[in-house]
């Protein structure tokens, strides 16, 4: 072994920090022959200690920023968290000349572009697997392993919270709230879930894959965003009836008009892979035009699930290190993406076409289904499958629907008509219905 | 865009020949944007012409050697498959000082050490995505992507001729000779079938990845092989019955005394991601010690899927041409394979530990039962589960036995004292029993 060691500089020792910490010690002797020469960790710098790890004869700091001034460091890691220090952190260790690698998927989405642009600059690498889907190597898969690909469609579940409450209120029947409760308990969700089930996780993870899929610079703003807190026990009861899981899904296609980038709960057909991922885990199906459909699976959270990934980046800086900045694999897998003119643009929700599961509560009363009925043929929806149930709710009826692809502003249209209907009760349930072929 | 362009020469115009001909030339804009420099074709070695290519302006000649000797060719792709020119050409090529692309699975299980030496003196790259798996990027994720990991067992369905096989015998009820004649007469199957059916290429591909995830030298010899060729719609029906699918694996494992290196029939559990890949799909799931259980999924064959490897592989060269070899990602993962002492043994099928389903024919008679249940208590075996079925042929009793985990070796002595029992009819049919849990 004749090349000198890569110097690591870990910045937070919380779970995947300590994750970090432990593989990377752990592993060290595999990790060494796979780059040709040893990773070595030269400093942490934390808070507070983390009992999983014994960081005897490690120098530490208080200090992220001391640390990304060590002269002794070419790496710098990223596992703090948050926007605003995690975003002087990483331009302050660029700017210092260090490579990067953060799991920090908030701060990619939102300040990627100004990230990247100023690590170009400087001729270093900014790594990031580990800020979508855990332990997943999808960045790798779209950016390189698939390289060769016009990449068609993505969707994937990239929340692992959001993914354990619909697996747990499918399979017990039980209700979100009652679900969530018991996920926060167990430690799967935070105290505040707002992030993971209201779905502005997975839109950061989902603003990040479409960029690398189709060369984008990042737009987390236009990403259009729907949790899963209005999903209830009956809507995951019908759909089961019907044929179809619902998944809270990031999905982003190319059209001929441009690039859908959306999370939503989706039906999707019980036989698709993607319906078949349980609990806390990750999956994300990537069509290309020439490989045709894909699927990567694992662990989407956890210490070292995360620090999988996160050890993979600093694997592949160890190999880039000297390699000349132009041949090293584009930020977002594509060079020169500013310099294009006629990039795509994401598209309003209202321009996006998909099909549609309805739910509404209808008085029991000649005629009604037949308006309904006209109200969607009238916006040029048509209708796949129709569904009255018997009268349970004094005098209400639940009425489902299933229909054929149609464009959302017409089903916004349909549903406001619909929903001013004298003998509609409330508002009309929607959840958008995928095919997402992945055994094509 | 200032790099100069990497030159490609193409040997051989057939399925994946063509199908790399077709994406090269298709996608060359956005793979030139990937790669930051442009990728031409400049030059096609080929037999016969392919219909799908328009070669028109490509240089071209009839003999690969010629190709091999073009001082205006950077990488090699090797795309004519076979054992012996396949290999001359790609040490022929390394000789030259080219790099190698090639999807030749055989070449590299049978030749791989021997063509790594070659290209390891040289200082060039041998690339082989596409031997594995098609279009999944599976080697990539094994060598890269799972860097930080200690690989504990791998799984996969590797070949998609024995999965179209068994998924339709599942789904119709039909015979193994049956669906083999349709597969055939679809082209899913060659004429003489024995490659796929017997698991001779899943073997192949097995040998490749378990290299890669333990840093092993190829050791094709030593991989345990069994085909489907025995399989029965009875067998498929009876596992269904107790909530398995029957499917062709490749098992490599990680255990105290060495490594497994197997390929067989399965049973394995319904709701396993694995158990839900149908048809022609490939699928592997891969253990590591920090990520967990992950999975890989896609076409493992065909023109295109095929050649998405192929290409990948080309831009992977495209990028790493300038670099010193010493960067470079090694050929099976991990440097300096030879120089290990203590180099794990592949072990012998006898010491491997799985669980077995067994089914016998039993003469209707009192305590036959309870002398082959004694049997396999004697050889340490016990039994999960026991179905004695109604008598349906004449007065012979189909007996259905689920162990629990055993040695092979003493699973093939109760089994040769069970036939040697008079009121025992025929051979005993034996299947392992995996449960390989990806969603733990």
């Amino acid at each position: 072994m004749t090349l000198n060691p890569v110097r690591v500089g870990i910045c937070g020792l919380g779970t995947v920090g300590g994750g970090t910490f432990n593989v990377l010690t752990r592993n060290a002797n595999d990790i060494a022959r796979r780059a040709g020469r040893p990773i070595v960790i030269e400093q942490v710098a934390y808070r507070s200690p983390n009992p999983e790890c014994d960081i005897t004869g490690i120098k530490t700091t208080q200090d992220v920023f001391e640390l990304a001034a060590n002269p002794d460091i070419d790496v710098v890691v990223e596992l703090i968290g948050g926007y605003d220090v995690a975003r002087e952190l990483v331009l302050t260790a660029i700017e210092n000349g260090k490579h990067v690698v953060t799991a920090n998927k908030a701060l990619i989405a939102v300040h990627g572009n100004e990230i990247f642009q100023a690590a170009h600059e400087k001729g270093v690498i900014v790594a990031f697997e580990a800020a979508v889907a855990g332990g997943i190597p999808v960045i790798k898969s779209l950016r390189e392993g698939l390289g060769a690909n016009r990449i068609e469609w993505l969707a994937g579940i990239i929340n692992g919270t959001g993914n354990y409450i619909l697996t747990h209120m499918r399979d017990e029947g039980r209700a979100f709230e009652d679900v969530l409760a018991e996920a926060q308990a167990l430690g799967y969700a935070e105290s505040d879930p707002t992030f993971d089930v209201e779905g502005i996780d997975a839109a950061h993870k989902l603003t990040i894959l479409a960029s690398i899929a189709y060369g984008l610079p990042l737009q987390f703003d236009k990403a259009y965003t729907e949790g899963i807190s209005r999903v209830t026990a009956e809507d995951v009861e019908q759909a089961d009836n019907l044929g179809y899981v619902i998944k809270h899904l990031g999905i982003s296609k190319r059209t001929e008009t441009g690039v859908e980038l959306r999370v939503h709960p989706t039906l999707i057909p019980k036989e698709r892979l993607l319906a078949n991922v349980h609990g806390v885990k990750n999956a994300i199906a990537v069509m290309g035009d020439a490989v045709g459909p894909t699927l990567y699976y694992g662990p989407g959270a956890g210490a070292e699930p995360t620090a999988s990934a996160v050890v993979a980046d600093i694997l592949d800086v160890a190999r880039d290190i000297s390699t000349d900045h132009r041949y090293r694999v584009p930020y977002l897998a594509f060079s020169g993406i500013d310099e294009v003119d006629d990039q795509p643009q994401i598209m309003p929700m209202e321009e996006i076409d998909t099909a549609y599961y309805l739910r509404l509560l209808a008085v029991d009363r000649p005629g009604v289904l037949a308006r309904v009925a006209t109200i969607l043929s009238e916006e040029g929806i048509s209708i796949e499958a129709l569904i009255q149930k018997e009268v349970t709710d004094g005098e209400l009826v639940p009425i489902i629907l299933l229909t054929h692809m149609t464009r959302e502003k017409h089903m916004n249209e349909a549903i406001r008509r619909i929903e001013a209907m004298a003998d509609i009760a409330g508002s009309v349930t929607r959840i958008r219905v995928e095919s997402l072929d992945e055994q094509e």
